[in-house]
């Protein structure tokens, strides 16, 4: 229930990101004591007709089919962009020079150059009270959350090791087509940017730290993939993924010309050492996000697959006593949780955008930069940067320009 | 999206169970591809300030203070009820006389005669095209109706034993005040009939068989709890599951006169052994329904707290290679699943409120029963019934009449 | 090292019992400082060929074909029975008439009548300083020891609750022969005294505490089995459990005479309420002994299958930070674990055994009542005559007269 | 019981290797068929005192004050060696050239150079029957036995990544002692060569593949550490594993020489990518051996705090039944199984001793050679020798000469 006044949304995008969204937008004034009202005024795509039937169905009250356009709305205050990575710099840029509030959805480019360009023009928008924000939903799991707290509390104390996975499997099988995400020119990268960036971010994010530096390997197993007869792109339909084609109606194959697995360690500025691996070949691992820190003083453990688990070790503990423990982050006192149900009532993945924009349109309110911030999301690109520069040169040892402050 | 015409849905309560039943009427058309679509017509409390506040945050349209004027309403279709059990019957049998499906939250009734008295008036209704469902929401965990499936299609084979437990901790403070939850006159027993009540249904659901008999105990630990100085029943605030009270002004001590705790074993109709244990004394388990079932086949294990896996053993293996398989239920061939997000994405507990409005829309639409009906409801009560009559003589074997076909 | 002088042990019996005590006799002073330092003299079994062939095998210097015999011998001080139940109260009571010590595998006998004279036998000799003890091996798993002592200093504060099952699935094949632990003359019961047996003694071990009643629903599911051509007894071959027969060559089917499977509930003195089940039918589960308790103040979960862990929910602590922590019971500080390997390495089953035979020798050495004694195994065959006796009367109530103290 | 002759021991060092492996030769002969009965004829210490205690208690007839002594007996046959990796070139290549077999510790020694000159004096020996074998004993530990066995049969298909860590956390404490495992001259590297090369050749061995390069990163936390008064080296106390020091009386502070963690990626011969994390600084991960394998097929994931499970995901299934599948590697047909217990029953750490001194006799016996040779213990130093180089050099790859065939 919004206390304040409304501010009106415009997405760009209606696939699995613009559904995940849509879901967000519609329930955070609903679980949430909002001081804004969000209004989802329309939805872009460049295909009317499927445009039309995504905003009925995901709850839009209107439908353009020029970003351009929605940008131009005297209604719309907030441009949320849920396209891939291709178009991210060119839409985020133009919203913001129209003084629209902006969440972007990760990785925020494809190319440090675009990053650097958005983060430009986030900080001329910012002196004018334009909001911009990059959408690493982990950030809003509540159990990562709440790690990052026990770590930025000192529980942990001096950390030692952070490791990272992001195991999926849904590019396995060989006749897997040849969809927009496994091509550079839409993607920007596989595994790395994808998934990468997530573990990226969220390790950076439970640290508060940023890495200096990486050494990285990548791989792409399966070189050519049957060319899919259609396939979505930005306009894919909600809930694919954009992992969907039609194994049955192909036309030939074509190069994948992105990663199919990364792995990379890394040195953080603290001290920390940190290993990375994200990959689409761990067969099993339906969306593994993975996570664990050592520090002098504590431990944790995650996985999204678990995502309302949080496992701690706390070694100040007599070891007679001690091991990880299970904290199943459903209490109030936990990280957004007090809006959800009783003790023990789990949460799903989706309750992570909800929280992203209940967090968004409170910084907005406050006058406030919300985070993670275009910087951020520049931040993961340098880092996925000498990733690909390492692993393109003997995987050799890549320092990491600091982001700006 | 509904494809066919709208419902009007009049919601009566809208602490704990309407939040949840709320979440559901509105996300339900956003996900799924419904045959009518639900209108949050009106929600109905006594206090009509707190209702009203209550109507805006949770997204219903107007507000009724007296639930007679809700049934009245021509734009209302279908009675949501959700208070506590003592007003189910008399609220329920109104709607059904009135014309109006009613979908009432679980236990059915406080007593036997109650229930029966529904299922009468159920019968009545149906031959007039007014459907009827109690709100077993257990049965529309994924994995749960993954597990139903399975039975069914023999892949357990002959059913040996069930095991069932509900483990809560809320009231292990012997401070923890006197809730309406604690109260028999409103809550018609304590944890028998609620947390006991879903065991006692997931376990039938799952086995497609039905008790025939029982032995209990049952307990009530702490005798005398502190009154609260206000509390809300039926009107409590949204997420606090008839639990709050205000621990620092209490108005002296008061008995507790429903179970603490029971446990209690039984026999099914086709020849399975199941023990069931429900408490709110279990000092870490927050919400851990958890079910086992062992078939000549195979064997199946769930719980609640990790409610997108199921945990299955083909004993049809060799043993070289059998174990207990982890099962994520989040392929789109699981049930539901394929209205949500790509495998090893997780959903909630609030979702199962969402299949639960789904099916109950489906059968309206189709013209068929829901399920669980009123009599599905009878029958366990009839089952907690024969618990508490045992427990309260020595523990000797009740044998539970069978529920009308 | 033993650092006093030597005693003589004979052990009759040499299958799977058999097999686990030598493992322990020969280890127990290679890994602990010992007082006495074991002989293995002399193996009993009455077929002479192959009782010979397992002492060579098992590390026993002589052999003896009738107990009476081994019992005779001056260089035996201790009488180690590992044969079935319905031979031990004969055993027992001549062994200590003749002045020797007793180890006696459980459960101590195969009826009440049979321990109670047991008792009377092992009272008499331990005024004379003679020792017994029965062999509940599980109470010297180290995270069960744990379990206890953590209870008895009042971590759990006040006891609520106890769940034990003792699951395996060895018979699920309805043509597994009917060896003689499926033969009520020979085996005394069937999961009631074999595995049920166990779990009794553990919950009452760990609570420190006993049963006061309970109510009881046994069953067995095949009634018959084909007949083994040939099987072992107390002669069986090492590693056989009783278990194995000859399923390809059999000779027509005979009765099962014992439970399958045992279901019961009942109450501690304490005022803690248990739930017990013990099945040869759970597929799946193949030694899975599982205990939880619930205290006021916390809970502890143990389960067979991962023995060296046991699970610890710490109720004083702050829910946003509680859990249940796995204690990977490894610790110089966890009971019998300074003998063993560092932190990390696990033990295995047979190690229960090693624990006991010390234990045992220091009792002896010390001129102290070793624990379980005769009559903590007689209390044992209380509850599960009361069980039996439930069972067969309709499941009611089966009060459970006290021990001797 | 051993069918053939005996064999006879000299075991120099009995520290925690020195008693692991005294269990080995005590017990092997008790569980399994041996075709050698090993007689434990010699235990070699410097101090004589400690090694005659040391003997007694371990079970060994003699004792030997120096090494060449040992090898110099008639009644030796084989000399078993469990000292710090500074020692085991000198006197394995005096032995084999002695012709007495040997069986070492890992690593295989503290350089490329030493391990080279031991490969060369195996393949001398070798030539007149003697055989010789490096002590990789989790090749023994059932469910990793099991494991090769499924990748070599080809369950997992085409192998796309293997993820190993060994995470113990013994040393996060600044004031833990500067102990032989921290000093390079005696133990020639730090976690790499201790715990890093147990998953070099973990993985290759399960893989039944080489790695053929790696990039690397090492780091040492903790500067210097107090200097212990006194402590053991070779001859440390049994069950210390060269980890005791006596931080109450410290002579000052020394250097740490090694490495206190290590992280490493590489490539496989047959295309997999793996990562390998070695470290002492996890804290509350006591001996966390964890290996996961992704193929095309399947997968397999090992965890040596849990190590009698092997988790298995059986991709060649259809997605709705598809989980990992924890096997309890307890059944007869796993190997060394039907030697131990019923399924269900664990075994423990030292079993992999005793199946590896199992598998060295019958190698003697059969004359055939046991794996892991030299050679193989030589690739694993070479895969180790690369990581410390790629640190030492900007985390560049390295790549990795074949292992002579």
């Amino acid at each position: 229930m919004a206390t304040g006044g409304s501010l009106g949304i415009g997405m760009v995008g209606y696939a699995f990101m613009g559904a995940a969204h849509s879901q967000a937008w519609r329930t955070a004034g609903r679980v949430f004591d909002l001081p804004l009202r969000p209004d989802m005024v329309a939805l872009c795509g460049r295909n009317a007709a499927a445009a039309g039937a995504a905003a009925v169905r995901l709850g839009w009250s209107a439908v353009e089919t020029d970003w351009r356009q929605l940008i131009a709305r005297d209604d719309v205050h907030l441009i949320d962009i849920c396209t891939p990575g291709d178009s991210h710099a060119e839409i985020a840029i133009a919203a913001l020079e129209a003084g629209k509030h902006v969440l972007c959805e990760k990785p925020l480019a494809n190319t440090v150059a675009e990053a650097e360009a958005m983060v430009a023009a986030a900080e001329v928008a910012r002196g004018k009270g334009i909001r911009s924000m990059v959408a690493f939903n982990f950030r809003r799991v509540p159990a990562i959350a709440l790690a990052r707290s026990l770590v930025a509390s000192g529980r942990l104390g001096t950390i030692r090791h952070v490791r990272a996975v992001y195991l999926q499997d849904w590019i396995v099988d060989p006749q897997f087509p040849l969809v927009w995400r496994l091509q550079k020119d839409k993607a920007g990268s596989g595994a790395v940017g994808d998934i990468g960036a997530h573990i990226v971010d969220a390790a950076q994010f439970i640290l508060g730290d940023v890495l200096t530096g990486v050494s990285a390997l990548t791989e792409t197993f399966i070189k050519e993939r049957p060319l899919p007869v259609a396939e979505g792109g930005p306009e894919g339909v909600a809930g694919d993924a954009g992992r969907a084609g039609d194994a049955g109606r192909t036309a030939g194959v074509g190069p994948v010309t992105v990663d199919d697995a990364a792995l990379f360690f890394g040195r953080f500025a603290g001290g920390a050492l940190a290993s990375f691996e994200a990959t689409r070949f761990a067969a099993g691992r339906k969306n593994s996000l993975r996570i664990e820190v050592n520090g002098s003083a504590g431990s944790l453990s995650f996985d999204m697959e678990s995502m309302n688990e949080l496992w701690f070790f706390d070694n100040t503990e007599d070891a007679h006593m001690a091991g990880f423990r299970r904290i199943l982050v459903t209490e109030p006192t936990h990280p957004y949780m007090d809006a959800w149900w009783p003790p023990g009532h789990i949460i799903g993945y989706e309750h992570t955008f909800t929280h992203e924009v209940r967090d968004l349109l409170f910084a907005i309110a406050d006058g406030t930069d919300p985070a993670p911030s275009f910087a951020d999301g520049l931040q993961v690109q340098r880092v996925l940067a000498a990733v690909e520069s390492s692993a393109a040169n003997e995987s050799t040892w890549q320092a990491i320009a600091a982001a700006p402050s």
